[in-house]
């Protein structure tokens, strides 16, 4: 796991991120996301019948960019693999859901799942970088 | 090719886009990039020294999403592949520098050369949709 740059770190408080995954027509595909971190590591709450949720359990490479909302230049990217846990009782959408004053279940139809996707960081970078 | 739902068409005026390639490594890789249409198509301006370019010369196929300044829900995906096209004399560059009040020279560094990527889109969607 890679950490966040500190100088980047204020970017975990936003609103979005974009997530992309690599589809098995072997090309990128992206979304916007809520998100939650959790220290320095961005779980997703994602929906079992979505396509990006399918995608990242049969190749779970992943990137997660955050864009700072007052300032579209400045951004992170963090590329890994994504963890995918069961969330049978909506323990972690809750959480993500308080974040946002949403309640995950009203997106959802009846019988649909939701996995906590962790994200294990292999590279994190900040642009414009400092370097 | 595929159009542009009109119904989203007005992201085309937005100011960035994020750029969804894949890597050598198998997993995606994104950035913001400024774009400029012409019409319905999304074109590019990318230097020759950066990955995002590297990786679109190996494997074409992308994503670009562009994301309603004004309410981060409202975006649209267009998936599809980057046809490269040298762009030794700035042409294409010197317009979405016209777009930006920018020159793109001062990104670059001296000897660095930029190609016009033009997306070739197989598949455009407004989220959330309209279906």
């Amino acid at each position: 796991m890679q950490s966040i740059p500190d100088s980047f770190r204020d970017l975990l408080t936003a609103e979005f991120a974009t997530l992309a995954t690599v589809g098995k027509w072997g090309g990128p595909q992206q979304s916007l996301v809520w998100f939650l971190a959790e220290g320095d590591v961005v779980k997703l709450s994602l929906n079992t019948s979505r396509l990006k949720t399918d995608n990242l359990a049969r190749n779970p490479v992943c990137s997660v960019v955050i864009v700072d909302p007052k300032n579209s230049y400045r951004y992170i990217e963090l590329r890994g693999k994504a963890k995918l846990e069961p969330d049978p009782d909506y323990a972690f959408a809750d959480k993500v859901g308080a974040k946002y004053g949403a309640d995950l279940r009203q997106n959802d139809k009846p019988g649909d799942k939701r996995v906590v996707a962790t994200i294990l960081v292999d590279r994190a970078r900040g642009y414009p970088s400092n370097d």
